[in-house]
């Protein structure tokens, strides 16, 4: 297994790598749980060379990634780019890697000054969507820990917006009395109907989290109906909020399968009809753009 | 030492004792951090003897506890009694002892049927509360981990409304990238432009939320500040929600001097002035008022 270049996306909690050869085909794949929270700036490295130990790697190997690798606490610090801008813009962090075998590069950030936002990964996330897509003009809506809701137009971000509602739901869950309640299941219609609920009294979601754990104990509610309920009390809310994103725009969501049809279905409900991308897939179109676009940097 | 009875506060992650003469005088006092949800139930009572070691205990010495020691996983469930009603009801559980030294009776919570919510200890407080102040008509805060809104009138609880507001506050702080970015100061400022913000835009929350990890990171955003404005977000948007407990209505509140200075300021801010008590006061009130209301049950 002789790959050309390696794309890598190298995230909070996981890394994952693909093999590339020349005419942008995936040989191979590799991942680990071995994500940049779990590692020192100097551990990155090994952690790399272990992670594609089975893969004979060229000369000079370039190597294009892209996420929390490149924050502050990562391999080394990428920057942001201010929006609007192109989401791939300015120029990717050149890694000081102990072998010369690594030729490193790490996409920069985005960011926003008024309201202040920042985004990691997902800017190579949009190009990848936009590849394929160049003429699209609307909002991408990249669901995960932290949602981000995007204006595209004209192959440019003009503005995000970031809502931390994966993080919220699972502070809630894991970290408040909410655990004795909550599992890991589900129920369509618990989440329709709370995404209405939050949708329509956003202020109420410190009460309504609390219901649930009173619905629980005195009338015995389902813990998978409970998950359901306090998911939908945020992202309808995220909706509330994100209005003028979704509302008479053309709308693509971009992310993990399941998160992406627990969106699709709150938008429909609204009347919305969003297109829909796998975020891996975009993941990887869009380290191979930043490829194409950095080859000689 | 020689207590005539013992009042006994046992809340999730402490527990306080009050030595008590017939008169309902305080002899002494004893406190530590063995609370509820750092014990077994055969544990509370070696707790408990532990506690008031120094104490020379009559023979079966009266004990009236409330909080969530009465909880099913506490020293013996107690059961709620459902509004509207007054706010000590029904009959006090009587816990089975290994000693035959001790008589101890836990206070039962309040519970509401809808929405469902409950409280455990805070009954007692509004026992208190309303002891010295028996006319009381309007709305009283008990702000907390879990913050109870209750309607009284005519001695009676007639409907409460919980938010779990300092919960979701410490879930945030600490479980999320919040945590990178947020100490625990204060500033009073920050706070009041946060609770106008959470007022009037409380599907916000998730957003803003990140936007303080954001402000921190692009613009170095103190993390007092930061800690503020946060708090600010979650009460602002609960007085949204309890805007009905408040508006227009006489209110009191209930509760550790710091938090309550943070609520009266928020409320003044609406136009509000409310009454102030202390917490620990309206409990130790509210147990002397279990004792004479319970002495012979």
């Amino acid at each position: 297994m002789h790959p050309d270049w390696i794309a890598l996306d190298w995230g909070t909690s996981n890394v994952r790598a693909w093999a590339m050869d020349r005419a942008g085909g995936v040989l191979a794949e590799a991942s680990s749980p071995r994500g940049m929270a779990t590692l020192s700036p100097a551990e990155f490295e090994p952690a790399f060379l272990d992670l594609v130990s089975d893969w004979t790697l060229p000369d000079a190997c370039p190597v294009f990634a892209c996420g929390m690798v490149g924050a502050r606490q990562g391999w080394a610090e990428a920057g942001y780019q201010a929006v609007p801008c192109a989401p791939l813009s300015g120029t990717p962090t050149r890694v000081e890697t102990l072998s010369d075998q690594l030729v490193v590069r790490i996409v920069p950030g985005l960011s926003q000054t008024r309201p202040p936002d920042v985004m990691r990964g997902e800017e190579t996330q949009i190009a990848g969507f936009l590849s394929p897509n160049p003429k699209f003009d609307g909002t991408l809506i990249l669901p995960g820990t932290h949602t981000k809701w995007v204006q595209i137009s004209a192959g440019e971000v003009v503005s995000f917006q970031t809502a931390m509602t994966g993080e919220i739901y699972a502070a809630l869950a894991h970290h408040t009395v909410l655990r004795h309640s909550i599992t890991d299941g589900w129920d369509d219609a618990a989440f329709l109907d709370a995404i209405s609920d939050g949708l329509s009294r956003p202020e109420a979601l410190a009460t309504r989290a609390f219901q649930i754990r009173a619905d629980n104990l005195l009338n015995g509610l389902d813990s998978s109906t409970a998950a359901a309920r306090l998911s939908g009390l945020l992202v309808g809310a995220e909706l509330a909020n994100a209005r003028p994103y979704w509302l008479g725009l053309p709308t693509a969501i971009v992310g993990a399968p399941k998160l992406v049809s627990h969106y699709a279905a709150a938008l429909k409900a609204q009347g919305v009809a969003p297109l829909i991308a796998r975020g891996d897939a975009c993941t990887l179109a869009g380290l191979k753009a930043a490829r194409a676009l950095w080859k000689e940097t």
